[in-house]
């Protein structure tokens, strides 16, 4: 037996933000969620505030989503909108603010509250009373697929690691794509997202939980992404390129939310927590070895679909694309095992997974 | 630009109603609409019923929607909706019965009046005060795709002719895949159907609103209808295959979802309206002369995916599983061509058409 549901409409293209203001306006006065830099930098902040001010919808912008949020900045964000009555959330960003946006919307009618029955973290359980507030998104990398997913990843300090919560409320109304929005990215936030990207598709197509509806989608994505290979390495993209690239993100994200990711994802997780790597290059650092590890049927066809030869040009690929800076020691990647095997996506590995195999992993990895 | 809105839950599997019985009881009541035999002859009526016989929600059986319905049957079925307070719909057939339900669930929540401001026919506009009933759908026959389409296809005997209604809110809230509901359809029908599966794969992947997020579904429905070429026509189904027929024919209704069809269908309505020919059958009939007109290399990846050599091919395949009964005559064909010249989606046809070219296809294919 197997699902497919992702009710969240795609609009793809030049301009779709100005051209479908009705899908943008989704109440009478919008929380803008956005990190520092990126929905400036992309010029979709610009979009989207003229369309609301020529509908003379007011807005209030909350652009203090740091990278991998931790839920009691997200907390923060929901109080925000609460107290500036806002009824709908335009995210803009990358993973991050569209992550966070999907938390400050169930913070934002769902005051948490320490000893009553929401408080702070139960937002892992999904267990609140009223309808978050609904949501656009707006990507600004093509990577996270999170426009299309109704899961949320958040940092969780007492547990040292990013923990997702899932919701199917969180689904957001609608996700526009547009290539403009990412044709400007550093070339090393481009390969990273890409490679994020990359990821959900390869691991969805392992995964335990592959089906028919997941498949297609899979493959599509990484014929995409392997279009655009040598694009990646030397940065010689332009928009059209560049929504292509949007979509097979969102491709990405309709396979992770049929068949969730691997250990990939959650090894890679700690790398991110403990050394700040940037999500898309620390599952970067670990494909391969996953990789190599899968059914070899499933492999091949992953590499395939990407225009590669075999699994050891993704490798050299990867290698090329995603620079090494940091040293790590063999302690603790086996602290990280001891966190990472807890994770929920073990169980979604086409292997078994020991902490023993994820140390190895690690080690082949990193050391 | 190009948009993705099919915001259906799709469930796929053996027993995936009885399994997923949450996601069948909608509401307190519900009104079961189906045909004379389809739901009964399938064995979906009796698990249907017995779910909601388990959870003690009363229901009420529609069983009048005749192949093809027409508005004034629909208009009934909603007053009897009304009439025995039903609250959700199961649709339970081929696309009679699905597309029946969608205009059920608007009549039974917006009583059509002569002079008040919805009038019978006003269906047609979209435009009606009160939300339809929920709904999900449980196709018997794998072609049609209504299941994750918003069309309703109607008869309309004052334009003597079919016509499409298209609503949002008829999307369906869950579908129902399950091989064991089509797998003892008399041959000739799943052969009718499930080529009119494939015509909706191809006429999307052919269409002028064709895109990235159609063609891709296209390829993929067209590749699993190829892989049971051979069984459709020696009719040596399985459960297992036909469960994927039905998910091709799912793909085959997120389609044209996205593109609309063609002339194949708004020409085959004449066939059906005034010849009483099955729908699939008569979109079967006019394929070959469509597909032979469009972009060379469109029709080669459609011929491909279908796992044949050529068009002449896929002719020979369709004029095999699809008997001839009945003449024609060429006044009729003129006829007709007046009637199917004026519909929507000539407009989408990858190449001019004119009267004059209907002539033509409807001559050589039928003459």
């Amino acid at each position: 037996m197997y699902k497919f549901h992702m009710p969240t409409k795609i609009i793809v293209g030049e301009n779709c933000v100005k051209e479908n203001e009705s899908e943008l306006i989704l109440g009478g006065r919008a929380l803008i969620v956005t990190g520092k830099t990126s929905g400036k930098r992309s010029g979709a902040l610009d979009d989207v505030t003229k369309v609301l001010e020529k509908n003379k919808i007011p807005y209030h912008v909350y652009d203090k989503v740091e990278n991998n949020p931790d839920i009691e900045s997200m907390a923060e964000g929901g109080k925000f909108a609460r107290e500036c009555g806002c009824d709908f959330i335009i995210a803009v960003g990358g993973g991050s603010p569209m992550d966070g946006a999907k938390a400050i919307s169930v913070y934002a009618t769902n005051e948490p509250k320490d000893g009553s029955d929401f408080e702070l973290y139960d937002i892992f359980k999904g267990e609140y009373k009223n309808k978050p507030l609904p949501m656009v998104a707006i990507p600004t990398t093509a990577g996270t697929g999170s426009e299309v997913t109704p899961y949320s990843i958040l940092t969780l300090h007492k547990e040292k690691t990013k923990k997702s919560f899932t919701c199917v409320d969180c689904f957001f109304k609608t996700a526009f794509l547009d290539g403009r929005y990412t044709v400007n990215l550093p070339l090393q936030v481009a390969r990273n997202t890409v490679v994020d990207a990359m990821c959900h598709l390869i691991e969805g197509y392992t995964n335990k939980k592959a089906s028919p509806s997941s498949d297609y989608m899979a493959l599509e994505g990484l014929r995409i992404i392997g279009r655009h290979l040598d694009k990646l390495k030397d940065g010689s993209f332009d928009t059209c390129s560049c929504t292509e690239l949007l979509w097979a993100s969102t491709l990405g994200g309709m396979v992770i939310s049929q068949t969730g990711t691997t250990i990939v994802h959650s090894m890679g997780y700690q790398l991110t927590y403990f050394k700040d790597i940037p999500h898309g290059m620390a599952n970067g650092y670990l494909l391969y070895e996953y990789l190599k590890r899968v059914d070899k049927k499933r492999m091949a066809q992953c590499i395939y679909a990407l225009g590669l030869e075999g699994l050891g040009e993704l490798k050299e690929y990867l290698e090329q694309i995603l620079p090494r800076e940091q040293d790590f020691a063999e302690d603790e990647l086996i602290a990280w095992s001891e966190i990472s095997i807890k994770a929920r996506n073990v169980a979604s590995c086409p292997y078994p997974v020991t902490k023993e195999l994820e140390i190895e992993i690690y080690k082949n990895s990193l050391l």
